[in-house]
């Protein structure tokens, strides 16, 4: 397609008529907005002189020791002098690759991966080498080999990147006994691990899951986020590192921003020490799983045989499969021409493969629009495996793919 | 100094008694900050779901036309989707830095020019090429001279790097007649233009200085912030860039950090729609033209015989250079302990020079406060030229330069 297509694509989905189960965003019109903008105008308003000043590189303290506690409970025992402040947790992926990762270089992630992280080691010439997941994430057999064949060939594996908690976009988790057996392989091979942690506090089921980070402080560099949690329009994310890359990340943060914004970051301070937050967050699980529900029943009634889809415990995300012959990417704008948009499977991978599958978003769109979108998007796939049986494979036609992460896929 | 030393100085600088003319933080208490409070307190009750949610890339459409009514106050013509909204200036230089710079390529600079400037372009490994300035900005026939000797070596130049109007460090203004005849080196030697004018409504004389954009909307690519205009803490900076560098701006940006944040972003969109921005700014002027004239006042009663400085027409800094044979990074120790600081010329050049020169603030400090600076840094230099008069030459001792932007000095 060429851009003024892609555009008008764009701005299809955009229209309220469509169902879009394309995007990551939150639904931030959940929170408590009066006594969020009335804490925020307090702040200004009492202390301005330093929420409306430059702050430090690293990020204010006293937010970092609350970022502590929101860590410990995954298990993360941390001191704040560790912790960087963000801009989100994609500044985080930049800055750690901007580091880490020389042109040819091998980041290992999963398939399928964050689209953000892709364009991130992208832009900085890494050779992303997929490893494959399923319903209980990441394979640790499969990383074995593949470090092992990395090695056999003399390439410089810089980090395993990794989801490992409600990923996006496959809404799978790792499971705790193959936690232990990745820390183990990465501890082998000397390769350090990037654990992206932004939907860990939205579970659906019982406590949070352990952290990577909780059981190797010395290998796991944790990126989290309050973009899911709280709000993503405040744009505070962090890192936690050992002690010699924080003092490399801070240098870098520096020279790219010099110092975060007072502004979020203070009103994030303000609101984990003076809010129910940890209530909010509860109601943001029950909003997410009842929404999780409307889909996954949806899907159970309505979808074609050979379509199959994951079970997320947690998150945002459903990664469905489809019959074979099917191509997510050329389906695209004929699924928005019935007024219903989700990702193509393609931009969820560095490899030019991931067809057959597409991201369904829950997170955003309530229940009963949910269940309209998925009921829409059946029709089309069943119109397509008539289009297969019909002329024997999917029909040519415009195709659109995920050119840059852009916030409407995060 | 080791690195415990160097952060026992640094703490002992923000110690209340010790007088910083180091810092380049603006005075946002002059704010209104009861009013500014309550104005965010209500655009979070009331646009909540906007405010706190992601946003475009390239940032917010409205405020992208409001910057371009900024920027019509120094004659710039441009379209709001020319405009791509920052984390502050600096994350601007970073993105056109690491767009257009690769290792070894020539960045030109005035001597002595901002220090995280000078950061960022070193983090690419940029080698930096400096062009003298003197009272009246920087010296074309120095610039033509300088790009006809790296033609003769063939070195590529990417781009000169210049803050025309009221610059930091120096606290000069690039003359009218100047500002033609750099276009024109520029346009002959095929040379991009990144004009950073973070000060130039700033001024304390008539009207402010037209932007060197304002006269070359292809070569020049322009750099803005509300930073020191209304407030740092928001971390709002922009970038005007000719069609195709945007383009490349936007995916960049989307690559480090997704998208700036909605919640700085739509503060000041709000602010710009609804308060008297422009009288706020001239209240700043007459701020600042009083801090100024305390400085310039001081120094010309107190300074010892064989100092000179600027006497800048507007923003925030005055350029010091010492007697010969004072080292400003060797004297700095002895300053603080005589509770006066200031900024090392030595940061602000990529050469190892500058030794001789250091920057003052005025910004921050209130007027009786700069005063007092002064006489004690007066003391410390007179107490300086005796030592040197005793032992010929600064007498060596423990000495602290800049080692990254850092907010305390930009």
């Amino acid at each position: 397609m060429v851009p003024s297509e892609i555009r008008a694509l764009f701005a299809m989905v955009a229209r309220p008529e469509v169902v879009s189960l394309a995007g990551g965003a939150p639904y931030v019109s959940a929170l408590p907005l009066d006594a969020v903008g009335r804490m925020i105008g307090d702040l200004v308003a009492g202390k301005g002189a330093e929420v409306l000043q430059y702050g430090s590189a690293q990020g204010d303290e006293r937010l970092r020791e609350h970022i502590c506690e929101v860590m410990a409970l995954e298990g993360v025992q941390a001191s704040a002098d560790d912790v960087v402040v963000t801009v989100g947790a994609q500044q985080a992926l930049d800055l750690i690759t901007k580091i880490f990762v020389d042109p040819g270089d091998v980041v290992l992630a999963e398939a399928p991966s964050y689209v953000g992280a892709l364009g991130t080691f992208a832009s900085y010439q890494a050779d992303v080498v997929h490893v494959p997941l399923d319903e209980g994430g990441l394979i640790p057999a499969a990383l074995r080999e593949t470090l092992a064949r990395l090695r056999r060939e003399g390439r410089r594996v810089k980090f395993l990147y990794t989801v490992p908690t409600f990923q996006n976009p496959a809404g799978v988790t790792l499971t705790t006994a193959r936690r232990a057996q990745i820390l183990e392989i990465c501890a082998e091979y000397d390769v350090l691990v990037v654990e992206d942690n932004p939907y860990g506090l939205l579970g659906f089921d019982g406590d949070p899951m352990r952290a990577l980070r909780a059981d190797d402080s010395q290998r796991v560099i944790y990126l989290g986020s309050f973009s899911k949690t709280i709000a993503s329009g405040l744009r505070v994310g962090w890192v936690l590192a050992p002690h010699a890359v924080r003092a490399k990340l801070v240098l870098a943060a520096e020279s790219a921003i010099l110092c975060p914004s007072n502004f979020s970051q203070l009103a994030v301070r303000e609101y984990l020490a003076t809010q129910p937050w940890r209530e909010q967050i509860k109601g943001f699980r029950e909003l997410y799983r009842a929404r999780r529900d409307a889909m996954l029943d949806s899907l159970d009634q309505l979808m074609p045989d050979g379509c199959t889809w994951t079970r997320p415990a947690g998150g945002f995300f459903v990664w469905l499969t489809l019959p074979e012959g099917l191509d997510s990417k050329a389906m695209a704008p004929r699924a928005i021409a019935e007024r219903v948009a989700y990702v193509p499977g393609t931009g969820f991978y560095a490899d030019g493969t991931g067809h057959r599958h597409m991201r369904l978003s829950y997170c955003f769109p309530e229940p009963h629009r949910i269940r309209e979108g998925v009921r829409r998007l059946a029709a089309v796939i069943e119109q397509e495996v008539r289009l297969r049986d019909t002329f024997g494979g999917t029909v040519a036609g415009n195709s659109v793919g995920v050119q840059a992460p852009g916030p409407d896929v995060v």
